[in-house]
């Protein structure tokens, strides 16, 4: 198998996630789902660690929801517990209320992952696509082209 | 919004799941992972129940493993506590080691998901993708051309 | 070890659940968590099916809320993909706004684990306990007696 | 309601964990399994980081596993989206093949809440309890020692 080598770009949000037991099956791997589980809170921690916008309080307080409305996932090199994955989040596209986020699970210099998904920016209230607000959109673009590969 | 319809084909597998209080999330629907989880057991049963190979019997038993190698998911209507929605599930393609199947999740003929998957076949003591047995084959193989579309 | 036999009352809600390659750990039995997400399944479908109230509804409707306040369990026998185990719920105690719940996990006689567990019953706009709805109260002390051990 | 004053103990082993939205169930708090995966991660990071045995290590490599035998929990206060909580474990009596261990979830020195289990150390070969290794018993016990309330 020919390997996939992924360096992060300079300055890319990145956040170490120890595999654990709990992620594990019984084939000793991780058990996929997991990994959507990591990406969600990678990118929730994005949002408050990185764009300076609570998640839980544009969720809770101002009653904003992400669904994702499209995902797709390579699998490449599995993950055993006691490893330590790194996952790297990539702005690739910012529409009017949508994101397209890829995220890279990666160790060693190794794509072991990657996932490409479009996120919509809703009103929990009327159910319907909100424009992203133009900051939170600046700060999604700035970290785009800081990072850009 | 264009609704899609969706109406499953003669004959094709397909099992109810209840939308569980532990499937959503804080804006009320489900949370996204656990459609993957419900997909997955979803296979276990067509396997067990359809193709008359018993799931864990093939992993714990003969050692075999189903990773996923790719996976895309349009998400298109959510689910909320209390519904029970469909999954029904497609053979698309049947490779050497491989199968490419599509879950569909739809209520009242309407479709709210769907996924595109594929899955390899490994020894988990050599890690390696083994061909499919010529029966399994055989069976993915009828079960495709009697619920092609 | 000495197994502790049990058979369910006659009229005990009982539902039989398969264990998933998904709930099973690298030592190939159930993940203990697991077993309170299937816990609070069960209760879900006792009310709905055993009680006559729509679970959901109380919640996403009626805005209550029935969280845990105690929970122990005691695990006896480990349960491994591809079994099915049976879950049986059965009323200890019915307080001003408190239901004291065993669930007992069991298979061709022998009991597997057995929990005891106290939910309230709050509104999840105050925060606070409110008193079970009087034909709740009824159709759960009903249910306590013709179960009664 | 009186709240529980919680100070952990000088030298005890505590990591924080950010509530996250995935954590969260429809009435905006943590759905009660989920706790039950933060202890076994906690303990699984004590085993490590405190104890200097790679509990991965133990497991994937020596074909160790440590069920659970028994577990129970008092939930006083929940815990919601955003909040970080942390959690605090504390060795209650050691046997000879088993651990009881307490585990304290607190915020800003209220108690949240607090489980005690107990732990068996069994071969994942023999499925046989086996005594716990000397020096595993001695550092165990010199962490029960002066962490002591």
């Amino acid at each position: 198998m020919i390997e996939d080598q992924f360096v992060a770009p300079s300055g890319a949000f990145t956040r170490s996630v120890p595999v654990r037991f709990s992620h594990c099956d019984p084939a000793g791997i991780v058990y996929f789902p997991h990994y959507f589980d990591m990406f969600n809170g990678l990118i929730e921690d994005w949002y408050t660690q990185e764009l300076g916008y609570d998640y839980a309080e544009l969720i809770m307080g101002n009653k904003y929801g992400f669904p994702f409305v499209h995902l797709e996932c390579d699998f490449k090199v599995p993950s055993r517990m006691g490893d330590v994955i790194d996952l790297t989040l990539l702005v690739e596209r910012i529409g009017r209320s949508s994101l397209g986020i890829a995220i890279v699970c990666h160790r060693d210099g190794i794509e072991r992952l990657r996932a490409r998904m479009t996120t919509a920016m809703i009103s929990l209230e009327s159910h319907k696509a909100v424009p992203l607000p133009q900051p939170l959109r600046d700060a999604a673009e700035a970290y785009r082209q800081r990072t850009a590969q």
